[in-house]
């Protein structure tokens, strides 16, 4: 029994090891995406868009362990809570690396118009949605509650952001016509940044939840978060 | 322990039934979002803003049951898959809620504007997303392989809809910059449409998961889906 118990550990480890690896494949990907589009590099963009197979086996492969623990070792309580939250953060960390595909397109779109304006926040969009998903990465991980509760307050920087940019995109479409579809991708771009930040945040509820049986997901019924400006 | 078999059939079964009635409720606020938009019809807009409640609860109740099921009833292969592919599916059905609510929040600052145009292909893509979402659902449930592979192919249409709409609304704002305003949010709303549609798929992806054991989730590694224009 010992000895069981001892390599079902080794396996959960693993597991937590190889969604650590997704995450920073997914991270990498964001990264490279919005550097793309900062430095006008087309060769970074198309290694966006060509790159997807490593998190895509990494997914597969995930949600393979999460099953075979399962079956095998059949965990109770707060090591299945772990398995089932792993389950959906690999879904999460999958997503991001298709967002960075989205980041990429829109940027091919985007590089061949001259600028519109020195891109407003989206570098800083890019790097806080980054440092949320590594941070709600390590809280799971470290088992980190104080973390996952700075991811979650992140994401109110990151709504922010995108709110601002969504207004001074805006004013500029209708001020200079011609920045219209330009300022289109940016505002996409900025949607998809957003989005990256939405999953670090699901990461971070589902670290709170393991962490204190508490369900952080509907904290107020009657005002769900948006993703509008 | 035929007993507890017994059991173990009767939970899943109202795990499915509760699944079910959720998705229910998704296609529902996702019919009152278009339908506030298309009659222009603010207070069915702010019914959808104001109604998250049962599906967020319903959303906590499936996540506790599967993980019920997990813990007590330890289940083996078919079932296991069945219960990880319901956690997921439960997250989709949540998200497709908030799209809802993303929808309706555009809605309403689409309406003070004059109308772009008749609304081109939106209710369209309206109708096809709800559809997609209860074949889906439909799919999990009577286990049908090819209703889940016609999900898939749907899909397909709706991302040209989506295309073609951001392509005539591209113009519109181009050829008349008033447009742009509210031509923004029709391209925005069309963008939550799609990604309705990507959730069903996800859920269509999973029953043929369960059913064929075969992964169809990165079928061509080098071309991911997209969901840009």
């Amino acid at each position: 029994m010992e000895r069981v118990f001892r390599h079902f550990q080794e396996e959960l480890d693993q597991l937590k090891e190889r969604l650590l690896a997704m995450g920073g494949l997914a991270e990498e990907r964001v990264r490279k995406s919005v550097r793309g589009l900062i430095d006008r590099d087309t060769a970074a963009l198309d290694a966006v868009l060509s790159g997807d197979v490593p998190i895509n086996d990494l997914h597969i492969e995930v949600d393979d362990r999460c099953v075979k623990l399962l079956a095998l070792h059949q965990p109770m309580a707060a090591d299945l809570r772990v398995i089932v939250a792993a389950v959906k953060i690999n879904t999460d960390l999958e997503r991001v690396g298709d967002l960075a595909v989205n980041i990429a397109e829109a940027g091919k779109r985007y590089l061949p118009h001259p600028p519109v304006k020195p891109l407003i926040d989206i570098p800083r969009m890019g790097e806080l949605a980054q440092t949320m998903l590594r941070d709600a990465l390590d809280a799971f991980v470290r088992r980190d509650m104080l973390l996952a509760q700075a991811v979650l307050a992140a994401d109110d920087t990151l709504d922010a952001l995108k709110t601002q940019i969504f207004r001074e995109l805006l004013t500029c479409m209708i001020q200079s016509p011609g920045t219209i579809e330009p300022a289109l991708d940016l505002i996409l771009i900025s949607r998809h940044l957003e989005r990256i930040g939405d999953h670090a945040t699901n990461v971070a509820e589902d670290v709170i939840f393991i962490l204190s049986a508490k369900d952080v997901r509907h904290p107020q019924a009657d005002s769900p978060r948006s993703n509008e400006p």
